[in-house]
């Protein structure tokens, strides 16, 4: 770890840098890859799983047969824990369910809103090494709850030519069928254009590597909505003197774990730390499998002391990081304080690792400081919200002149004149 | 207008095309204009006023002595439909204030999630020929209620160096102190980098000529969040027989003098209104001002004859038009049937101007066909939801097992092992 103490707050700027992707450097690769996929279709996306995941699928549509067959092949004990989780985020996304009544502005004028789900979404989610068949969770369980027509999955196949089999029973679970064998920057593609086989979607949901993200940041400009700009995950840490190191240490593994660009802060007002939680990361990484991967990881994060909680504080929300945990003695004033953040565990015994996987919230969140400007992903990401207004005679002949008047100041006299014609009329009615 | 009947669905999307543009044309332009601003600051905002403006402002920010000047200028009348409409606008605003509980997912997990306002933003209002007023109500209020802490306006100068008295006096209602001179893609650049003058902000909204739109395209990929993508307005109208021609004529030409490029559509399952909106159009036209460049607008205007009301609803849905107008004998199932969409008015007594100005509903609204897969501004657009967690030792005891299962399967032991340590501690403690 890195270690500082009280830096300036003129020095934040040093110490809150992230990974910058230049998708200039990208950008060309991407763009030749997109192109050929609304270009060629299936025949570009046959090519580029030869190309990049080394598979050569004439079909890269997965059959139900291999889902029978994934579902068979999953051990029960997941099978239960995944249940389990879904049952959760099930409920914390259905409490986001808003009632909105509908209002009365002004006399005889009612306006609403409605939630209307997005038709069409696809969702990426990365195979690869390890297979993320939580993220899965997370985009599916909210989506089923808006109650999006259709949903079509992209994963990267292996080796093999498959997708990981806890992939697809996430997939059955959550009624998805339409699942295709396709990763990287023409996954994305395929689902922003559409293909003969891969349907267009309207919104693309998912994390992904380098190029996935650039590739989403493309489609954005030309139409297809995607969830939030993506980055490396990150993790920030508050703690004070009541704070357990262990915890603190292992906390800062498991962020390490996702990649060699992960980052890992630890905010405190406790000097000791600084040397206790080195410490106890060198005594758990031991016998980790992959330790060696995680320690280059860890090389770039940072321990960070403050005189006091309040600049630590401060320090989190000039940051913003993704995930921040806070284990202090009384934690409420420090909670209220924050302003930047993706989600937020309270305590010793809420680690990172709980909502990655089961408490119920969601993990698809925002980084690289986007949490200043972004929500991560939630049952709202899944809908559009419609208008409506509906205005009586009484209403119109209130806020009319109104209208009238302002139309007017911006020099828009047809809109001036389509009130004015209705009042004319009610006028006659009146007579 | 041009007259189609019956229209194959295999052709809609010809009939459902938009002015499409392309970044690519203007972004070298833009790229230039980013870059400048980026690097010189408030030099490159002198010359580009200078350039595209015509002005020559070594002092940009607008003073508070301008503002009182402006205040006085404003007729009363103007004063007080402003004052109306903010009030309206503000109770349908309000009224999105969300209650959110805090639940438990499973027993002793604690989840919830918490609105707070994104910090600094930053509104566009365009100028120009018209001053746009009512654009800064839209985006202010709800600021306001959100109650983010800076927010700041950039509109472009006219001829005399002067922004408009009614943006002045509306900023000045809102309590929007902080105004600058700058127009076009500048001053997206302006807010997006933060000059000597003009505060960097988290989000940016508003709409702007084609070098605005795509200007605020490139900064959203460098980290500023923006309002949402933006084309030329549009309104589609769904009519049947119990429509007043003079009504439909009115509200399209309203929406036609927003530009050349507005768009304006007709559905209806009645014949007649082929040949009479038309001559309707013709007749209302005649002494309308600036008549000659609605009427190049209405040029491209389509009136569609459907068989019955639901294929008309069908297209609707399928254009996903910003502003939709309903005028049936009975709406309530068409308006249960619309799912792409920004705004509805329902009825005779709703033009699409009530919601422009004065009905409380927010004007900011998706085109171009985005409708589909993004929402109007309302008050979410000016928070993020961070979400919390907090788990008791029963908490982490109950899912605790499923973390550790579902983490292992994707091969990521830090995150199992995070939950681990904290379950064997408990272990010990109840020993």
């Amino acid at each position: 770890m890195q270690i500082y103490y009280n830096p300036d707050p003129a020095k934040w700027g040093a110490l809150a840098l992230r990974p910058v992707i230049n998708p200039g450097l990208l950008a060309k690769t991407v763009n030749k890859i997109l192109g050929d996929v609304q270009n060629e279709g299936d025949k570009a996306i046959i090519r580029y799983n030869r190309e990049f995941s080394g598979v050569e699928l004439d079909d890269f549509a997965v059959s139900q047969a291999e889902i029978d067959l994934a579902v068979d092949r999953i051990d029960p004990k997941l099978k239960a824990a995944i249940e389990s989780a879904v049952k959760n985020i099930d409920a914390f996304h259905r409490a986001q369910i808003r009632q909105e009544n509908k209002i009365q502005t002004a006399a005889g004028v009612y306006c609403w809103r409605k939630p209307v789900a997005i038709e069409n979404v696809g969702f990426y989610v990365p195979g690869g090494s390890a297979p993320l068949f939580s993220t899965l969770l997370m985009l599916a369980v909210p989506a089923k709850i808006a109650g999006c027509k259709q949903i079509i999955i992209c994963s990267p196949p292996n080796a093999n030519g498959n997708v990981a089999a806890s992939i697809l029973y996430c997939a059955r679970l959550l009624g998805i069928d339409k699942i295709y064998k396709i990763g990287g920057a023409q996954a994305i593609g395929a689902m922003a254009y559409g293909t003969a086989t891969v349907p267009a979607v309207y919104k693309i949901f998912g994390p992904g590597n380098q190029y996935v993200t650039v590739a989403k940041q493309m489609v954005n400009i030309t139409g297809t909505a995607i969830d939030m700009p993506a980055g490396p995950s990150e993790v920030a840490i508050i703690a004070d003197k009541s704070a357990s190191p262990i915890f603190i240490a292992a906390d800062l593994i498991a962020q390490a774990e996702h990649g060699p660009d992960s980052q890992t802060l630890l905010l405190t007002d406790h000097e000791p730390f600084l040397e206790q939680v080195p410490a106890e990361i060198e005594k758990q990484i031991k016998d980790l499998p992959r330790a060696a991967f995680v320690q280059k990881s860890l090389h770039h994060s940072k321990a960070i002391h403050f005189d006091n909680l309040e600049a630590a504080v401060d320090f989190s929300n000039y940051y913003a990081p993704e995930h921040l945990i806070v284990m202090t003695r009384s934690s409420d004033d420090i909670i209220s304080k924050i302003i930047n953040a993706g989600s937020v565990f309270i305590g010793d015994w809420s680690p990172e690792a709980a909502g990655d996987y089961a408490s119920g919230t969601n993990h698809t969140l925002p980084t690289g400081g986007f949490a200043r400007n972004y929500s991560g992903v939630s049952l709202d990401s899944f809908y559009k919200y419609i208008t409506f207004q509906e205005l009586t005679r009484q209403g119109i002949k209130n806020i009319g002149p109104l209208i009238e008047t302002m139309a007017n100041a911006e020099q828009l006299a047809g809109h001036a004149r389509s009130v004015m014609t209705r009042l004319e009329i009610l006028d006659g009615e009146d007579r």
